[in-house]
């Protein structure tokens, strides 16, 4: 596939800085917020937004497949019933306005100054309405390590783990925003198998690093997306951290999954990163032993390479990095997923998020969970204040980051970071 | 409380047919479609459909809270914003105006012809625009069966199981609404132990017999809902069949749960029975021992008396009823339910579905699932056709209805009803 808008060549006439996750190659899509006015569709190039309701009005999105109320809206949910050739189009028309050497729009400093944003003066909010919400469980290391440390390292992968993309379906109504605060869940747990179970706020809180993917409109109930078909329905990607109360976990959990565990908050990096974006640094994933099903079989190389990382800020205290990970480390990657999620009719819809499980790479240093950090609390991390961690405390914040690299273009989602109140 | 419209006493000027389960006591809410008419709101009494889009723009809703497009709408999810005060106040008002000896409507024939529609006129549409789907598992003898197929009859409840309301996030994508075909679905399926899984058409197709309840807009993510509180966020409710692959669910369930087994298709009666229309039917519930921890006690009668029957049509055969069961066998209410989904901070939308998990009554004959009544296929059930079934085949249609009856009085719920066409 050859997308214009990836050409490593380009570089935009806006100013992007060092490092930046969003050069002209990006072009990633969220909404945003600036005083005074409505939420909006917009883009990013560096640190400047781009309001697209704005480029829309001004008449630099002509031609195009879209309407006002698509940019003029508080969801991408609306702009993503384009499809994918749709969205391809949109983010081309928008990486050709802004290549270095196009005057159409920046010779005229009045639509200019109407269609830039400094990063700094809009609050970002929730990217997509999602309708239903996935969760898998795709590392093998991952995995592995939970297996080990629960059951028998010798039998540490379930008998299903790998013929299956496991997965089970999460809550969408308390996946949020990057930053927005969240209080310690409360809930019941078992300290003693003696005892009775009592009810507090959770002490054993963990991220888990995750990346998700939002999907466009699927096909009708009962039909099915081939692993061949799957890109055409994902739309493109976020940072993902899928906290996780261990304690309330492991007393609720037996016999349906994970449940108020899980569902008190998600919290979501706010750009989503397109895969026409993501597509230079797709990489070919592990050899999968035993051999999987026809429905779950693939071409081509369907993994992607996205550095990871994770930090955790005591409050008053620098952060501390706790694990660097990547996103090639999955055993089976979306067009797995979204070909299982679906082979038995199960329909999406757009705007569906489905998040890719814990991703752990295969040593120490490379586990995407405090859980597996410490170990079961067995391995305290010592923090920069002089603390220790075999969890999260209250007044943490964790931050998740993560981007791809490659022929001196780094395309990047930002960071999904989220601050751990006080139980209520 | 004391709610005008479902005093005994009422009747209608509108036709009731005995043993209907739409008298004026019931005043349900539900989504028409009539040809050539978009789709509305309406309520129905007796035979007749009541045009609430038309009520509104003739002007007999006036000073209640509403306004048209409430109405003119796909979905009961905007009505619904109004909370419990707004539609117990718009039940209240269609009830005055459709008592008998009420002239302000009945006097007018231009008016009756807009806003009755006979019930063969209208196709009924999904009521609610679901946002996130929760099932239960709260039928002490549903989950006691269970557990005694496939553990041992000593141990059969799982030590959680009474100190906490066991439930599960679905897909709310593939709830649909009753009379919707399905194709049976396909997936994987481990029948040898010691050969590798295999891919096809689900062989053992069951059925659930459930009730849903939708949920008013909840408090903000991080608050908790208590079992005192809880009427107030529940709207209605509804029959629901949660179609369930039994061959599918071995394989995948451990450790996430139910995933493909569930999530192809779930199907709901058409009619929102409101809280308010149920209330003369409720009932005490079992005394809970061992206590419930403090958020999970609750006072007065949360359980309802509702018949509850399951029936098998063969295609071109008569029907079999293969089960009476009853609401009021729930061990967990719907206030306990929706205090612990909530006491984590999970927070609640308009349009929310729960079920209750599976309904079994205390005997053979009351059992809700064809895994309790033919007791894993060992006790094949005849069928009038001369066939037998284990599990539910090729062209039956499976059909769930339930009534709540007291001082002559009944209020029930149409039926749900399903037909299962062979895999694509």
């Amino acid at each position: 596939m050859s997308i214009a808008a990836n050409n490593p060549a380009l570089s935009s006439w806006v100013e992007v800085p060092e490092n930046s996750d969003f050069p002209i190659q990006n072009i990633p899509f969220g909404i945003v917020k600036a005083e005074g006015h409505s939420p909006r569709v917009a883009s990013r190039i560096g640190d400047s937004i781009i309001d697209l309701k704005s480029l829309f009005v001004l008449g630099y999105l002509e031609n195009l497949q879209f309407r006002l109320e698509d940019f003029d809206t508080d969801s991408l949910n609306a702009m993503m019933r384009s499809g994918k050739q749709g969205t391809r189009s949109l983010r081309n028309r928008i990486s050709k306005l802004f290549e270095a050497g196009q005057e159409d729009l920046q010779k005229n400093e009045h639509h200019v100054n109407q269609v830039l944003i400094p990063v700094g003066q809009v609050e970002m909010l929730m990217p997509v309405k999602v309708g239903d919400y996935t969760d898998f469980y795709s590392s093998e290391q991952h995995a592995y390590n939970v297996g080990c440390m629960f059951r028998d390292p010798n039998n540490a992968l379930l008998p299903n783990w790998k013929h299956i993309p496991v997965g089970y379906h999460g809550r969408a109504s308390s996946i949020v925003i990057s930053g927005t605060p969240m209080h310690r869940p409360k809930g019941q747990q078992k300290p003693n198998d003696e005892e009775p179970p009592v009810f507090g706020p959770c002490k054993l809180l963990d991220f888990e690093l995750e990346m998700g993917f939002v999907t466009y409109q699927g096909k009708p109930l009962g039909d099915s997306i081939s692993t061949e078909e799957a890109d055409d329905y994902i739309f493109g990607m976020c940072l993902f951290n899928d906290w996780s109360a261990r304690d309330i976990q492991k007393w609720e959990y037996v016999p349906l999954g994970p449940f108020l565990a899980k569902n008190f908050a998600s919290h979501v990096s706010p750009w989503i990163v397109t895969l026409d974006a993501l597509e230079p640094f797709r990489v070919p994933g592990p050899v999968q032993d035993p051999k999987v099903l026809p429905y779950l079989e693939y071409t081509g190389d369907k993994h992607i390479d996205i550095n990871l990382e994770v930090a955790i800020q005591p409050e008053n205290s620098e952060e501390k990095v706790v694990c660097h990970s990547n996103y090639k480390h999955m055993y089976w990657n979306m067009n797995q997923q979204l070909a299982h999620h679906s082979v038995n009719g199960c329909n999406i819809n757009a705007g569906d998020m489905m998040a890719s499980g814990t991703i752990s790479g295969g040593e120490e240093g490379m586990y995407g969970s405090m859980l597996e950090i410490s170990w079961k609390g067995t391995k305290p991390v010592p923090m920069p204040d002089g603390s220790e961690r075999k969890f999260i405390l209250d007044n943490d914040t964790v931050i998740m980051r993560g981007y791809g690299e490659k022929n001196g273009v780094r395309v990047g989602f930002g960071e999904v970071s989220a601050k751990v109140l006080p139980a209520k």
